[in-house]
């Protein structure tokens, strides 16, 4: 398991001609490392689910692109331009969805496109290290929301969180559990739990096992029994991270956050948010602005749909998401500082 | 699936000398009815599952031992009555901690104790009314909880209910489901919403199964769900059922039970208990005075010990059941009414 923390979640493989990742369809029973260089792998690492979360997403799309300009016979600038517009927008198609991989991708082709007089080989190189600076800004984004969290942790707390906010979303420290990690490097003892957070058990398929990975005293937990380890005094503070956060600071976050949040207000323990400040969606008023995706009943009726859990035909309710009211939330931390919204 | 609501969870087979149970180990896949006589697969019944919840088990086991009671070939009483402990004490062993199991049996042999000048096949005959009046007792305590509680169903509600307090676990109507088989009897339409219940499942396998086999419009829903579910106004009432009442209605039931209790508060939700007389334990003060059992890893890394869903050797925080406290419960329904407790 110690592989898992001695490489990023997304790097440039040796040479740069490929992107090196973690397949984390094989986790938690396995640790692959797997260099992808070829267009179909590329999109198929994304659309498979071998690199997940929106900022691992983002990064792992500018660093294929300049992968894929390498390979561009083209040396004409136009036709290069339109090859490499072509290749992203195949990357673009892997998951439409995800707003960082059509902002990482767009990111690049604007590179590629103001380069005034340069010639191929020298945008080549432009494009290389326009990847590597995105990638450098999500390090420096995850690890400054770490910094600035990190001090609420004090010595022998426990940390509840919920699915995987973590590096293997993200890059090297998550957002939700980039206190943790900063925490940890500097020596602070203290228990994480992990909400197991089902349907799809991303708290116990990767956060469970990037924390404990890493050396962190690690619990896990199904999601009903927040309420319990509280009442048993186990939880000090809370970190969770967004999906998208409001304009007045509603977050939504994946299903069961505001179930959590609603425990941690009755037991007065702090809850606090995670994320870049570009989740922040100042174009939405307030949660009920924010749609929440649906997903289907597979999810629930089955596991990974080998056994079936619940009766034939039975109607499901499965969001992905739920919105946490700003009123349970004492604050979010960004890459700027935290901003208090309560106490 | 109408098999499942046209027998009883436990019932004397044509001729009294087997008990017809349903196959619960089967379900939710396939509803087997089976016929139990022999003392061995007696005992198998109860220590495998095939009838669980604590009601049906003191039914199955008061039946199990009239059964019995037609097979000793002693014909003096005393060899019968230590024949018949005997066979008492190893149904008893099947499941050592389940309270109505040993209640049933005592019961059982305290009949047939005290039939002063009877002979034996009298006595046998006096086990058999014994168990059929168990059977009535528990089938019409399940009828009166419905009865008092269908009235706070009204036309259009949505009614939430956590883990499996159902016919399955009982008899006839349940408990936290006697009020909806009773308001659907009345032909009042409302939507039934059940909590899967992890780590096992007894929402999603059993809930599920015989609210919807019984015709009520149900929807199944994760546990991490509840929250998002209130905020959305689908749920007008929640009802559960209770593993152990303290003095002060702190209230002993399946994990998850106090989230939801929280939620509902949150939301103004009415939160009502449903148990038996027999559930309040006035020995005990609080809430803080009830035994948690913990259990083990395996139910939650694993899905029913096939596929491991968390890193292995992951600590793991398992508690069966968790305390409600009585501020958060609007009432308590039982056979003898509604015991309000707040509003």
């Amino acid at each position: 398991m110690k592989v898992l923390n001695e490489i990023d979640t997304v790097a440039f493989a040796p040479g740069n001609e490929a992107v090196r990742i973690i397949d984390q369809t094989l986790l938690p029973g396995e640790v692959k490392v797997i260099d992808v260089a070829d267009r179909e792998e590329l999109y198929d690492a994304i659309k498979k689910l071998r690199v997940r979360g929106a900022p691992a997403i983002g990064v792992f799309a500018a660093m294929a692109l300049s992968v894929l300009s390498r390979s561009i016979e083209e040396k004409d600038k136009k036709e290069f331009l339109e090859k490499l517009q072509a290749e992203a927008d195949f990357l673009n198609s892997s998951r439409p969805t995800a707003v960082n991989l059509s902002w990482a991708l767009k990111e690049m082709m604007s590179c590629a496109r103001t380069q005034g007089s340069e010639d191929v080989p020298a945008i080549v190189e432009k494009l290389y290290d326009r990847a590597v600076k995105i990638r450098d800004d999500e390090e420096t984004i995850e690890k400054k929301i770490g910094e600035f969290g990190a001090p609420l942790i004090k010595e022998n707390f426990g940390v509840l969180t919920h699915c995987n906010a973590g590096r293997l979303a993200c890059l090297k420290y998550g957002t939700a559990t980039a206190p943790m990690y900063i925490a940890h490097e500097k020596g602070i003892n203290f228990r994480a739990y992990c909400d197991e957070t089902r349907p799809l058990l991303q708290g116990a398929r990767l956060t469970a096992l990037e924390l404990s990975a890493s050396g962190i005293d690690t619990t896990l937990n199904c999601d009903n029994m927040s309420a319990s380890l509280m009442r048993a005094g186990k939880i000090d503070i809370v970190f969770v991270g967004a999906d998208r956060i409001a304009a007045n600071y509603d977050t939504a976050n994946k299903i069961g956050t505001s179930l959590l949040a609603l425990a941690a207000k009755h037991y007065n323990i702090p809850f606090f948010v995670c994320a870049p400040t570009s989740t922040i969606d100042k174009s939405i008023k307030t949660g009920a602005d924010i749609p929440i995706e649906e997903r289907e009943p597979g999810e629930v009726t089955e596991m990974w749909y080998e056994k079936r859990m619940a009766p034939n035909d039975i109607k499901v309710y499965n969001p992905a998401f739920d919105v946490t009211d700003h009123s349970l939330i004492t604050g979010i931390i960004t890459e700027n500082g935290i901003h208090y919204l309560k106490g």
